[in-house]
């Protein structure tokens, strides 16, 4: 098995798709670094809405490593990087250190990746690891609760599931909310404003099989929309897909 | 029963000696305002210490009232407040008003009165309210993850529980991180640096029947004892057992 240090160097050397299926039992992360002076509002931003934004861990102003990621460097150990100016995507890099700055504070939230493993062990579908796909997600007509520069929408995933299995997936990701916990809406596409489910926003479409249900989980990308929605001056974030491999395990973010 | 809207009323009015048993299935919650340029170190340091520090709202700078107290002013709907400078407590008022200053960020950080609450629905014992007294909170040679200018000891709460019941303590609290969630320490009072068992640091000495075992838990007094430690220049929090009543409902911030 990879460990999260071989998987970070993984990250480093450059070339990985995604980081899902590595080091399996560690927490991944979602990044986004912004600078001092948004600190206090993102952080707030992610309180009030802590379903799409767990936050697992925070670099301050300067730092760029910490326990989650020991010996690590946050500035190359995750595969890609986006950086935004003024709400506008303007790079992607493997390599962040020439856009890094000095007064930027790193926010690490929890994916769902980890939450998948647990699913996966108990015998449940993932229908895009199934089909090959990254998982589909979507931009909502639900609000995330603003705090002070930041509001946007929030940004979900999606997960079929067979009738018989719904309320398992349900009670096992309920044990996570450090990764995004329980699903925020269990059918109906359209009751949060989705008009096509074959047309999402980010990542792939997916077959959804006869007679299971759409399920949808609070997505660690809404730090991204809302980064695009408020336009903060710059802000660097992981590419999707593509996360932070850390130290933590996932039986350390387990609830009862 | 006492609507939270009335247990607010009451502490307005004044006299009120403890919250405890008002409003029974709606969350309380500990309080402490600080100046807007402590405010992300503050709310990074509860990030950091969620057991001690579950934070469960934060007031905007001049914001005075929210959805936790619709209608209401956390000036003055605690029924005492006490007044730090330079760390050193300086002032106690049932009315903050007078003191208040418009560049505070007030933060609530769940009380453990909840979990009481679950753990006397389960029939559990609750020793220091059979006899009449304040829990016991003790401050442990256990240091908290400081986070820029704040640092300081862990402080604890503590409730006996025979041997039979002691796992269900356990249990039943690990539903609740909102309010400190499952004990930080079972048994050996030594352990965490605590001499003398029957004199707390604040609260009462109980009585501790033959053969039951000492429980700890995280105690939302720490943010006081961070106060005393790290100096802010100026601090507005509750008194001891004298919460601020919400209107969000235990059932909200309960775990599977």
């Amino acid at each position: 098995m990879t460990t999260p240090h071989q998987a970070r160097e993984l990250a480093r050397k450059g070339g990985l798709v995604t980081t899902s299926g590595l080091a399996h039992g560690y927490l991944q992360a979602n990044m986004i670094a912004l600078p001092r002076e948004y600190a206090f509002d993102f952080l707030l931003f992610a309180q009030r809405n802590p379903k799409p934004c767990p936050v697992v861990g925070v670099l301050e102003e300067g730092e760029v490593n910490s326990s989650l990621l020991p010996g690590g460097d946050i500035r190359t150990d995750i595969p890609a990087y986006r950086v935004f100016r003024d709400g506008e995507l303007v790079d992607e890099v493997d390599d962040a250190t020439d856009v890094w700055r000095d007064d930027l504070v790193t926010f690490l939230i929890g994916c769902s990746f980890t939450f998948e493993n647990a699913l996966d062990d108990a015998g449940l579908h993932l229908a895009h690891i199934d089909q090959g796909k990254n998982v589909p997600m979507f931009v909502t007509n639900v609000q995330t609760t603003p705090a002070g520069a930041f509001a946007g929408p929030l940004v979900v995933s999606m997960r079929p599931q067979p009738a018989n299995r719904v309320a398992d997936a349900v009670r096992i990701t309920s044990r996570y909310p450090s990764v995004h916990g329980a699903p925020v809406h269990v059918g109906d596409p359209a009751g949060i404003g989705i008009a096509d489910i074959n047309s999402p926003d980010y990542g792939d479409a997916i077959d959804i099989p006869e007679g299971w249900t759409p399920m949808f989980w609070a997505c660690g990308v809404t730090p991204q929309a809302a980064v695009m929605a408020s336009r903060p001056s710059f802000a660097i974030t992981h590419s999707p897909g593509k996360m932070l491999v850390t130290d933590m395990r996932d039986t350390d973010v387990q609830v009862p």
